[in-house]
């Protein structure tokens, strides 16, 4: 049946176009959508991204999006805890760095198997 | 440079991996991933989805997520506003259709270009 729950799949497998959702499924998908809903943070994703072996320090992300350094901290720890960057410190900075695959496997789920 | 902003392109076709995002773009997606940003509104939408037109009654839409009419008519409200559902009247009810290629279009912002 189309409205069937599919309650015990990977998050990230799970296609929004062809199945109907399930609960758990749900909740963790949109902590990752709720962490991009915010054009600071898809702001800040996009410049850690841009750079060459996609990883940033917090000192290089203040000036583009012209907000202080706790204003940023606080939004790359938002995507963090999402799942969507990686923190490691190395000295007096924090660097952040694209999870691997994390956007591809949200791109996955927005993903129509056929054209609508 | 790596940190230059993207102003003039369409939101659809910005992917977050290679460039950085301008803030009038960023304000656009944001809109959208904030409205998938509940676990309730992700559930709401597959079930359109799920729907072999694309196409599902309000009506359809309360008993698989177990809330009432008023509280899902708000929910689809808000993914109407954010463009990736439409609405129409047929007597009674309202019945809620994917906007063809929004979904994609947010998979394709996402996507890498490169493995990351």
């Amino acid at each position: 049946m189309a409205t069937e729950m599919i309650e015990t799949l990977d998050p990230c497998c799970v296609p929004i176009v062809g199945e109907a959702m399930g609960v758990e499924v749900a909740v963790t998908l949109a902590a990752k959508f709720k962490a991009l809903g915010d054009p600071t943070r898809l702001r800040l994703l996009s410049l850690v991204a841009a750079q060459e072996d996609r990883e940033a320090c917090v000192c290089d992300l203040t000036e583009p999006v012209a907000l202080s350094q706790p204003t940023v901290s606080h939004h790359l720890k938002i995507l963090v805890d999402a799942g969507l960057l990686t923190r490691s410190k190395r000295g007096t900075w924090s660097f952040y760095a694209l999870v691997p695959g994390a956007l591809d496997h949200l791109a996955d789920v927005l993903q129509t198997p056929v054209t609508v």
